[in-house]
């Protein structure tokens, strides 16, 4: 008995996964983009950030508790790049993504463009919703995140990152795109290396930046769509032409 | 020589604005775009919103002590619509653009693309930038506000009306685009009509929305570009040919 309610659940969760895959498409109509549909991943504790707590350690001559490397620091290995704060993992960028994809199970999809559908938009902050994305021969995470930077009122923030080093990340633009009822907003830029943090980039407001009402008038029944697109930069390629 | 001097300001400020011009130009370096350079207009006392003290006086039976029309309201009567709070001004629709151009000195534009070059970023909220656009045979109003939604962080709004009414302005999409360092910001949506609230729909948010630090990011030795494109609503145009 308990067997048939456990399939019965099951396939209840894939006609909504369905439902909710189908809804997107509708939104983001354009033929061969991906549809992926992102859980939330609520944070029950933030405290200080990551760079705020690796700064004091630094100031203070001292490492955080939770890190088990030697003292003397190598530029390459990066702090987990997962906005999870209680993650004390650092390694090398070579093996950001298998972290990632082993212990945070994180997804990791394929294409040029794609349509993050980020559930549970109603979560109270602090909240993320992560994805990997690997195109153009490279891998990127895109991280949209609640949180309340003005007590009281929780805003969202969406940027992009690429797994490798920040003069790698200078050849890539990324584009995030809502659309729904007649109301278009498109947020273009260089991606950052997960070497900078995710929490400074958040703080420095430098990505797309959404009040609660303004999300909300993009979001289709708790769920918010984000077209994704990443190209070569042209500047970049222009310069290299020269 | 208080004539010299006076001459000599007059000269440095003719500089001034066209440096300011061609500033504006190379960032939209598309060519044919007229740049707008607009000054704040900075109200020294909000209060409460126009919207909220009609509401009020509606409710309490009684007209603010300001308006000096007839108890039964003319639905095509128009409170200003220029956002200086004081102005006690009503009128038709059609004398709407005379009474900003005379009384409050707004320009007008001509051309279906525009650029409209904010100065002096940094001065405290609330202020306003206004500018109006004519074309495809209209007149648009476009604001940009500097409000404390919450108290102590400013944030700009900006959104564009047509002087005209709501089943004419579900005819056109307005862009709002913001365009430097590699990052760029588009904002797309159909125009309100000034017969809604120009108050009503900065605090419904259903506007351009930035941040202090995303309008730094953007702006340009304290001036804001706004690259403005209006077009005729696609939609319209395809329900029209069915």
């Amino acid at each position: 008995m308990l067997f048939f309610t456990q399939c019965f659940g099951a396939v209840l969760d894939l006609i909504h996964l369905r439902f909710q895959h189908y809804k997107a498409k509708r939104v983001f109509s354009a033929a061969g983009q991906l549809v992926c549909v992102v859980n939330p991943t609520h944070s029950l504790k933030y405290a200080p950030t990551r760079c705020a707590a690796a700064q004091t350690s630094t100031e203070q001559g001292i490492l955080p508790p939770c890190h088990h490397h030697e003292a003397v620091h190598d530029p390459q290995l990066v702090p987990c790049t997962c906005p999870l704060f209680s993650c004390p993992w650092e390694g090398h960028l070579e093996v950001v993504v298998s972290h990632l994809r082993q212990t945070h199970h994180i997804n990791i999809l394929q294409g040029a463009e794609i349509v993050f559908l980020a559930t549970d938009m109603h979560l109270p902050a602090p909240t993320d919703w992560i994805i990997m994305h690997s195109c153009l021969g490279h891998q990127f995470l895109l991280v949209l995140r609640k949180q309340e930077k003005y007590e009281g009122h929780p805003q969202f923030f969406a940027t992009m990152m690429l797994i490798g080093t920040p003069t790698q990340a200078d050849n890539f633009t990324y584009r995030l795109e809502l659309n729904r009822n007649q109301r278009r907003l498109k947020w273009e830029a260089t991606p950052r290396s997960v070497l900078e943090c995710v929490d400074s980039v958040i703080s420095d407001g430098d990505c797309l930046v959404l009040n609660t009402s303004l999300a909300q008038l993009f979001s289709d029944n708790g769920s918010l769509a984000i077209g994704i697109a990443i190209t070569t930069s042209k500047v970049h390629n222009a310069e290299a032409e020269i």
